[in-house]
């Protein structure tokens, strides 16, 4: 019952969220034995001003 | 001090909201024992787009 | 596809991590609607030592 | 590569967030002795209806 | 900065570990456009029995 | 109520996580508006080859 949770920055457009689910269900199916069934994906699209490194907020692309 | 994280497909009415968290309250004090002031509960409400299962992204129902 | 996460200070009885998954499972199948197999479930047992409240790290009961 | 996820109930201004990034940076690389770079930091602002304690959803400030 | 955590019941070898963070890596950064070097990724290996599915605790494989 | 993670690659000594813990909550409470009394924090400690940055796990210090 793998469960996965991805954070990005910004924000995804439908295609790349089908795109990622897909290879990374297909990665960790492989990888670790698991029926891809069994695998749930959780996106979560975060503002870059709520994500810090090193202490600075993101900013977005121009 | 439990935290309890609820993710769920879609949104949620506030009386829904209510009624998991008086209930999964009730019952983690119950079997585990802890003072009912000491859940804390987060519910998130996540787009069908940005889960997946076995790869594919959920649809919402119709 | 609703995930759970339950994240309690110590450790729990195989007992006390079935009672309160079945009940939890229970709740939100009733109240949101969704169906029980759906309904994931993580339980993470955590040290004392690596939780604050106050700011103060919790001590185990005696 | 330490990794923090703040969750509060509510919003917070783009001060608030940047302080708050900035302290718990210095904080953490100061205590665990860690780079600054490597402190990576989501902030998630969640509506005070989708928290509970003690079983009772929040209620936002007047 | 996207941040990823893979939860899976039981353990995996360090090759599998190994395998599938360049994997998701490799995925995400192709399809979501991010720079391999800004992914994060936590693996937690969960015991069985602190996991339910439909409100029953996982037995590992014998 | 905030809730707070903070997710290490190894292991941190008593004295290290009760001073994270004070600090972040003073940092929280005064940039934040909130009373220390709701901050709880969660410290994971994380082994190295469970984590990686740009798809290669994370080796221990020497």
């Amino acid at each position: 019952m793998p469960y996965v949770n991805i954070r990005v920055a910004g924000t995804l457009s439908k295609d790349q969220k089908s795109n990622i689910c897909k290879g990374v269900t297909e990665v960790i199916a492989r990888e670790a034995g698991k029926p891809p069934e069994a695998i749930l994906i959780f996106i979560d699209e975060v503002p870059h001003e709520n994500i810090a490194k090193a202490g600075n907020l993101l900013t977005p692309p121009k």
